[in-house]
C-alpha cells in the first residue's frame, strides 16, 4: 500500500512500488490547492534563502500577530506549529483525556494523539445513508461517553462539515471540543462557520488550522491552533524550542493576507468539484457529496476489484489516489481523491475508466491485481 | 535580558530591546560558523523552492541513508529530527530517567525535557579552577546517584570535551548515556572521540548530532540522533509526522559530503579561536580553553559591572552576547562569546574594551546600568 506511513502524498513509496521517478506522478493522494502556493512565497525562498543562517524567532511574534489580526483573536490566544500534525499532538497531551471521540472515519492522527497518551477511543459513526454527516444522536451519545470530543470540519476523508444547528450545539455545551479546520479555508461559507473566535474565548472550544493545504506548501510545515490562553500556554511549554522554522514563519506572513489568491482558489473549487463528481458518476462510482477540495468514493457493491488493487492499477498508470479503505469506519471499496485542474481531472478520470473497464473485462481481478 | 526565552540568537527580542533592526547586530550570541552555510544550500533554496507544494519524506529515507553511509552505522540507527531540540525532547520521553545527571552548567533543554517528563536532575558541578573539564570522581558520583547521564561533548557554554579516558570509562560503564555532539565537528579530532558507531550498535549509549551550527543552517532546523535501533523505533513512534521539512531533508543532503567545506571551516578555527581567546585575555578577561568555537569568558572579580549590563552595554553598541550566567553554576561575572570572522571578532574586542573602560571610569555602574 502507499500509505505505508499512515498518509497519503508519499511520492517516495510510491517510487519505490510503481518503479517511476516521484516528479512523474499526478498526486490526488494528497489534498493540496493544485494552482500551488501564493507568488510571494517564491519571492521568500528564491530571494530570501540566506535568511537560514539565523534562528527562527522562537515566540513566532509576526506571524502570531499577522493571525490574530486576520481572524480577529488576541495573539495571545494563537500558537503556531511545526504542521498542524504537532498541534494535534501538543493539544492531546495538555488536555490528557480519558475518552476522547472521534468520527469513525476520519484523520488518524486525532487517535494516534489519543493513544500515544494511554486514553481511549469512542467512535462516532458515520454513516453512508446519512451522506456520512453528523448525527445529533450520535454526537449526543459522544459527549455523554467521552471527556474530549475531536472533529474534522470539514471531516477527512468525507468531506463533510458538522450541521451548523448541531455544530451550535456542540460548541455550547460546554463539553471540551476540539475541532480541526484544516479545510476549512476550501468553504465559501467560511467566515460564518468558523469557530476560531470563540476559541479565543472559551475554556472548553480550540480550533486547529493547517496552513498547508489551502496555500500548498506541506514542504514547509505551518499549522496554528487558536484556544484560550491558559491553554495556549500549557502547549507552548511543552513544544520544543524552535520548532516552526524560518521559512514557514516568513511564507505564513506573506500569504495570509493575499485576497485574490484565496478568490480564485474559492471560484475554481465551486466550479470544479461539482465537474469531477459528476465525472466519477459518470464512471458508476458512488460520490460522497463534499463541502471541501475533496471526494469520498466507492466502487459499485458488485465491483469485481477492491479499492487495494484499484489504487494499485492506478499507480501503474502513474496516478495515486488514496486508499479510504484504511479509514476505520469505511469498508474495502472507499477512495479519496483531491479536486485538481480539470486537465489533470480528466487525466485521473481516463485512468479510471481504463482501470474500471479492465476489470470489468476481467483482466484484473482480486485474485490477479496486486502483482 | 536578551534570553527572554532561554536562548541565544534571538534577534527579534534584541530589536525590541535596542531600538535597531535586527539585521543590524553583530551577533554572538549564537554559535554558528561565521562563513554562512556550504554552496548547495542556495540552490536547493533558489532553485528547488517549488518542492515546497510535496510532503516531506515522512521516513526521511535519502538522509537517513546518507547519514548512515557518511559515518558508517545502520540507516536503522538513525532518527533525524527538526532540530536537535526535538530529538532531545523524544529520547527524554522515551527513556523516561527519574534522576538525569547533567553538567552545571550545561545547555538548558536537557534540563527543561527531563522536568517536562517529571524526572529529578542530578547536578554535576564542573569548576572553574579545572578549567569547567568534568571530573573522574564527580562523574562516579553522577553514575551512582542517577539512571541517565546527559552530558555535551563538547559541553555548552563551557567549550570543553569530556576527558577522553574518563568518555571511555562512562561509555563503557553499561550506565545509559546520551552525549550531545551538537559542536563536535568543530573538533579536529572528530573521528575519534565521537561515539556515533558505538551509539549505534549500544543499548545504553546514544548520540545527538545537530546540523544547523557547523553548516550554518538553524533556519531550517536539522538534528539527528544515532542509537540503538529499539530505541529509534519508540522514538520515531512518539514523533509528530512529517516533522523534518523538505528543505531540511534537501539540505541535509546536500551538505554532508563537502569536505573541501569542512576542511576550511576546521582550518580556520584553529587560527582564529586561539587569537581571539588572546584578545579576550588582554581585556583583561578570565577565558576558558575552548575545543570547539565559542569561548567562556569572565569579568574580573573586581569589576564595577556584571555580566548584565555588560550585555546591554554591547547591546546598544550593537554586538550581542549570552549572558552565561543564566546557565546554573555560573556567577554573574561570565558570558559567552561565539568565534566569528576576524573583522566581526575585532569589532566586538573594541565595543568590549569600550564598555570596560565606561565602566572602569564609572560612567557604567551596576547602578547606573540596565537603563
Amino acid at each position: 500500500m502507499l500509505e505505508r506511513y499512515g498518509h497519503g502524498g508519499d511520492v517516495w513509496t510510491a517510487e519505490e512500488k510503481f518503479g517511476r521517478g516521484r516528479e512523474q506522478f499526478l498526486d490526488f493522494s494528497s489534498n493540496m490547492n493544485p494552482f500551488g502556493p501564493p507568488d510571494a512565497v517564491e519571492e521568500v525562498l528564491r530571494s530570501g534563502w540566506k535568511n537560514i543562517v539565523r534562528y527562527p524567532d522562537p515566540a513566532v511574534r509576526e506571524l502570531r500577530g499577522k493571525i490574530a489580526a486576520k481572524y480577529g483573536v488576541p495573539a495571545e490566544s494563537v500558537l503556531v506549529g511545526n504542521g498542524a500534525a504537532e498541534l494535534i499532538d501538543l493539544i492531546v497531551r495538555v488536555l490528557q483525556p480519558e475518552v476522547t471521540a472521534l468520527a469513525r472515519p476520519s484523520f488518524s492522527e486525532y487517535e494516534d494523539a489519543v493513544l500515544k497518551t494511554g486514553g481511549r477511543i469512542h467512535g462516532i459513526p458515520l454513516r453512508a445513508e446519512h451522506c456520512f454527516r453528523l448525527q445529533k444522536a450520535d454526537a449526543e451519545e459522544a459527549l455523554k461517553r467521552s471527556d474530549l470530543l475531536f472533529l474534522g470540519q470539514p471531516n477527512n476523508p468525507t468531506g463533510r462539515l458538522i450541521p451548523q444547528e448541531l455544530l451550535n450545539d456542540l460548541a455550547g455545551s460546554g463539553h471540551p471540543l476540539i475541532l480541526d479546520e484544516a479545510f476549512l479555508d476550501f468553504v465559501p461559507d467560511e467566515k460564518n462557520v468558523t469557530l476560531l473566535r470563540l476559541a479565543a474565548e472559551s475554556r472548553h472550544v480550540a480550533v486547529i488550522r493547517s496552513m498547508t493545504k489551502f496555500y500548498a506548501i506541506p514542504g514547509a510545515r505551518l499549522g496554528f491552533i487558536v484556544a484560550h490562553p491558559d491553554v495556549i500556554g500549557r502547549m507552548s511549554r511543552l513544544q520544543v524550542p524552535w520548532s516552526v522554522n524560518y521559512f514557514a514563519q516568513l511564507i505564513g506572513c506573506a500569504v495570509l493576507e493575499d485576497e485574490a489568491f484565496h478568490a480564485k482558489i474559492i471560484s475554481w473549487l465551486q466550479e470544479e468539484s461539482p465537474w469531477l463528481a459528476a465525472g466519477l458518476a459518470g464512471l458508476g462510482l458512488e460520490v460522497t457529496p463534499s463541502d471541501t477540495n475533496y471526494l469520498l468514493c466507492a466502487l459499485p457493491e458488485q465491483s469485481p476489484i477492491n479499492v487495494r488493487i484499484l489504487q494499485e492499477e492506478m499507480g501503474r498508470r502513474g496516478v495515486l489516489i488514496r486508499d479510504a479503505s484504511l479509514f476505520e469506519g469505511l469498508g474495502t471499496r472507499y477512495f479519496r481523491t483531491a479536486v485538481k485542474l480539470r486537465s489533470d481531472n480528466e487525466r485521473m478520470l481516463a485512468a479510471l475508466s481504463d482501470v474500471l473497464k479492465a476489470a470489468q473485462a476481467g483482466e484484473i481481478s482480486l485474485e490477479r491485481g496486486g502483482r
